[in-house]
């Protein structure tokens, strides 16, 4: 497999990175005028005293601003309704998301609800969404405070139906932030096992697009610098949550993870666990990844077998003969993180889902199975669960 | 040396990229109504059948268009003012830079001069310029059919001041195209030595921008997969210019070299060639870069080892332990592309001229001499020029 000759790249959100970045939200051009700022429900936004920088710096750049503080780790639909309603009542006309994915995807689907009718599963193009055409959307503001996601650099927002047991990502060209703004500074208090949870999203984000099928010329090079960042800094950053240097190779990982999001695409391993977090929305996304991931990455072993050398090549920076260098590698980083041997059973999966959750992975991110390296049929993705399972 | 830890990125350009691409100049999104199409004065457009392909596929775009082909190879001044009176007179609302840096630059200018009083001069921020705000500039698509100036990736043209001897480069966040086409098989018909001389600007704008002291993570990424590119792919396309696997890569280098001017910078280098072409508009400006090129780079040969060493890694794919490693690889390549040795003698520069030039270099482009490695005296600049005289 090789890259695709023909490939379009687009990006047209504005990224600042850096320590202190975040003083920019004081002086950058902003979208609008009255901002809705978008954090979980958790506490961590307002005990770091984030929460209030942000509010003053956007006061310090005449933009007033509304708070909604109710997202789930995992964001349901019922708050992204409830916030844009608000939004229209309130006038807003800019989003900030200010958090982990769930509080920066769920502020770009709050920005599309503000600006359309209907149900927010009216716009989904997947499972039992009705795929109508979205043409407007506010601009939003995306400031991470995790190193995980990448939708900071991406159009995608994942949100789940909570009534349907549906987690679907959904973006266009419209849902691509305004304006990111990366401060690794403000990533530091993040716990050692989330850390590592996240960092593996990022990790997986970019592995999965440096395998997929759509993969470009261009979604290598951040793919591979990803990796191969995140393989030498996540474990220094998940041992010693204040080393500012190896937050920022993270954060800065994430990011590239996000621009291959955005020029390539996740595969078939996030459909999967889309549908163990739609059953399970208790299980970390990134834990989901970790505990199938040997299972996966070994079931595509002879089907991009060069891939999986470059990677392990970036990894451990020595020339690779075999394609399982790759999973070595992957084993020995999980285990470097504390993360190796997460099973499915530990987050209380109950093996009779497993098959539901096959049909889920098919019926509601069914899209993503047909950039995998070659097709997956319902008995192998049985298998890497059950693999995964105990 | 290491790369900023404190960056942004921001190229809002769509890219298309690939053999046959430029069909989608049928299809994609048009930013107006009416074109006008910039090429240069000589007969490759239409010879090649280019012109018409670009004027039909416009037209099912529902595009109409009208041809301004007057652009000489160093571009000048006054058939940006002319183009853009004509742009006015015919309400053309976007333009389309069709051919070499040259015409792509040429449309920028023009499309800032149809929204603008006054003279293009009076915009300039350097030189004899007025540096004028610019608020406004009609969009911009670039089709190039050479591999060279990035211009198609990055925000600048270089116009001459042909009564002032002033080449200066200029650009802003509202000069990027707002859509870039880059179709190698446009690129087949360029002979040899063009072919080595325009890879070889974009060799030294991804060396440049690697060197530069505003380098970023992300420029350093598009810089050493560029350096890669074209030491591997470059000989190749010189020799068999209907190669469209190394022509292709060769364009793709170029562009990515492009996304370095957006992300890093020219630096002095390209102040002295700009001298240099200025006064003598008859030298190609890959021409004039080969020939100061070992002098130069053998000036900053102490000031950053290291990235001379990652640069020769590139290149030659073996560890570097001296910096020196990196000229040679840089000789080894000009030697392959049959453009080594290339003395400013060679092209009627008069050895007088020389100190007039190390002033013309500051002074018109002198804020690039604040991002070399090091500070240069004007005695390193002059033995630059002189070293590379006969």
């Amino acid at each position: 497999m090789t890259s695709n000759s023909i490939f379009s790249l687009h990006i047209p959100t504005r990224i600042l990175f850096g320590c202190g970045e975040i003083k920019k939200l004081a002086t950058e051009k902003m979208p609008g005028k009255k901002a809705m700022i978008v954090i979980s429900g958790g506490t961590s936004m307002k005990k770091y005293g984030y929460l209030d920088k942000v509010i003053n710096y956007l006061k310090e750049n005449n933009v007033e601003s509304i708070v909604f503080d109710k997202i789930l780790p995992n964001p349901i639909k019922q708050h992204v309704m409830e916030a844009a309603q608000l939004c229209r009542q309130e006038k807003c006309d800019m989003i900030v998301g200010l958090g982990g994915g769930s509080s920066i995807d769920s502020a770009k689907a709050i920005a599309i609800m503000a600006c359309n009718e209907g149900d927010y599963w009216d716009y989904i193009p997947s499972g039992s969404g009705k795929g109508y055409p979205v043409n407007k959307v506010l601009p939003v503001i995306a400031i991470p405070t995790t190193a995980g996601t990448g939708t900071e650099a991406d159009p995608w927002t994942v949100i789940t139906n909570e009534e349907l047991n549906e987690k679907i990502g959904f973006g266009s060209q419209l849902t691509y932030p305004y304006l990111s703004i990366i401060d690794p500074e403000l990533m530091i208090s993040i716990p050692p096992q989330l850390t590592a949870y996240q960092g593996f999203d990022a990790f997986f984000h970019a592995a999965e697009g440096f395998i997929a099928n759509c993969a470009t010329p261009v979604s290598d090079l951040y793919a591979i610098e990803a990796i191969r960042l995140l393989y030498k800094y996540l474990p220094v950053a998940v041992k010693d949550g204040r080393n500012l240097k190896a937050r920022a190779k993270v954060a800065w990982a994430s990011t590239l993870a996000g621009m291959v999001e955005s020029t390539s695409s996740c595969i078939s391993e996030h459909s999967m666990e889309h549908a163990m977090s739609a059953y399970y929305p208790q299980l970390p996304h990134g834990a989901g990844l970790i505990a199938i991931s040997e299972a996966y990455f070994e079931t595509f072993r002879n089907d991009c077998m060069k891939r999986y050398m470059k990677m392990s090549e970036a990894m451990v920076g020595l020339k690779s003969n075999r394609p399982s260098d790759f999973i070595d590698a992957l084993v020995r980083m999980q285990k470097e993180c504390g993360v190796y041997g997460i099973k499915l059973s530990d987050w209380g999966l109950k093996a009779e889902d497993l098959p539901k959750m096959v049909q889920n992975a098919r019926s509601t991110m069914g899209g993503l199975f047909t950039l995998d390296p070659r097709p997956l049929t319902d008995e192998e993705v049985l298998d890497i669960y059950q693999k995964s399972y105990k």
